[in-house]
């Protein structure tokens, strides 16, 4: 029988979201949990291997039907070896063998690999940076992850640790950032940094989806601050265009919804500071799988690695 | 029969190097000329023809036993369709079609390349990245150039423009930079802007050579002169491994012979830096093959491009 099912996984420091996923993957059924409903990492790790069992069974699926779970994980992994190093935002989870754990509570292959990696692998098999051989996709959030694509595949880095545009200084001296650096774009553009702005700017009221709705309705003051923040993310990506020479720069994450204002500015950024042939090759999107990125890579990821 | 010799060229801003290599890339014969002595781009390609010619008559090879003829130009290059976009520092380049010119002239086949490219290729190759799969090979001099080793491969990007490590900034705002951005580490690190520092500090009479003379026999002010070299070098530095997780950094040109001072700062930059995962991964070596990377290269460029 064809294996035709895939359950792609995406534990954020939030949300943790499952969904069951055709051959084509598309999405058949999804469930949300609140990442802190679970008190801890036993409980997290039985309520993921529940969410999966409980697809098996309310669907009616053969598990020999199954080609496999994907986990995306917001921290460093070792994918190859199915273990989580750690999870900045989830506390709790230092080397724990995550693939092996589940695949005896749900008797399938798991696989398992850092969120960024499946959202950038996701945009290049689904979304916006399809058919672009070398690209880097990233995500503006808490933190500011990213995956690269290199001559077509996802580009792991020699310990799977590649991609982490977030940390790439853009100063030489600047404000401490949490990975041990200092400078660092994500100490600059980071949710927490950046929300921090907003409220000496607009008073301690202010979200960042209201800073968005205020520079779409032509506020100078907020189209203003996401020019900022474009500004900065612009020149950590210039140096990457010029190192890379990159077809496409894919942004998604909930920044990425500032809109016109931010990518902008960051496309005109990346026209005064790289290089004129590596400038005039990049493509900048904003992703296009949003909030499903995670989960349809998660897919991605069953499908390369799993032999049918 | 085999065809077992190659012929290696460098063609740089100060001379142009040629050289007669073994099928195991092993140097035979090699001439150097001024590039200044070539008057403008015709002559100095008659003179890059004559000199090819020239070892197949004087060494008594027949055309047939040359796989090829490789060449490392000082610039932006297609390499597959043998055209020299643009030379910086050689003026009157522009579009010109070096393959098929030379072709005609010599009656053997021949392959051009970025010459840092090829450093890195032939670093890789022969020298100190050997083994590593994942590398950055950069040359401090006039210029600050780049190549990538990626999976393996020498890495182009979509335009064979990649690599340029020089032309990361490494501040928001700084010097203005030829290649039109910014704050590029070339702007800081490049020959010419260290000179001009150097004067500040050590007189009008201060070569490069000589504060690295004074730097090992550990005068302070040498010493503190490529320590600053050094932290923004590393800092650079530690966004590309951030962001690639490379196994080895290989640092070749001029500067390079700077000694303990340039490298202890370099590493200890990154170590301060760069995230624990990737700076622990990686190794910061000397280029190995020093003034030949460029010819050997320019051979192993030819063995991989021509089907023997």
């Amino acid at each position: 029988m064809a294996k035709s099912s895939i359950i792609g996984i995406d534990l954020g420091g939030t949300n943790l979201k499952c969904a069951l996923l055709d051959g084509n993957l598309k999405i058949k059924a999804k469930n949300y949990f609140s990442t802190k409903s679970f008190d801890n990492k036993f409980k997290l790790i039985q309520g993921i291997a529940d969410s999966i069992n409980s697809f098996i069974s309310l669907h009616g699926i053969s598990r020999n039907a199954v080609l496999g779970v994907g986990i995306g994980l917001p921290g460093p992994v070792d994918t190859f070896k199915g273990m989580v190093h750690f999870l900045p935002n989830i506390p709790g989870w230092r080397e724990v063998g995550l693939k092996k754990i589940l695949e005896r509570k749900t008797a399938l292959p798991v696989f398992i690999d850092n969120d960024a990696k499946l959202m950038a692998l996701a945009e290049y098999r689904a979304g916006q940076a399809k058919k672009f051989k070398n690209a880097l996709c990233l995500t503006l959030g808490t933190g500011v992850g990213g995956g690269l694509i290199i001559n077509g595949s996802l580009y792991r880095g020699s310990d799977n640790a590649a991609g982490e545009i977030g940390h790439v200084p853009i100063n030489e001296k600047g404000p401490h950032c949490p990975c041990g650096g200092s400078a660092c774009l994500e100490a600059y553009i980071g949710n927490a940094r950046i929300l921090k702005e907003a409220r000496k700017l607009f008073g301690p009221r202010i979200t960042l989806e209201k800073i968005s709705v205020l520079a779409k309705a032509n506020n100078a003051r907020a189209i203003g601050f996401w020019v900022k923040v474009g500004e900065r993310l612009g020149i950590a990506l210039s140096g990457v265009i010029n190192l890379l020479n990159l077809d496409a720069v894919v942004i998604g994450g909930g920044v990425s919804d500032a809109g016109k204002a931010l990518f902008e500015s960051v496309r005109k950024t990346i026209g005064l500071r790289a290089m004129s042939v590596q400038a005039k090759r990049v493509k900048i999107f904003k992703a296009r799988l949003g909030n499903d990125a995670g989960i349809i890579g998660a897919g991605y990821l069953v499908r390369e690695r799993q032999v049918r």
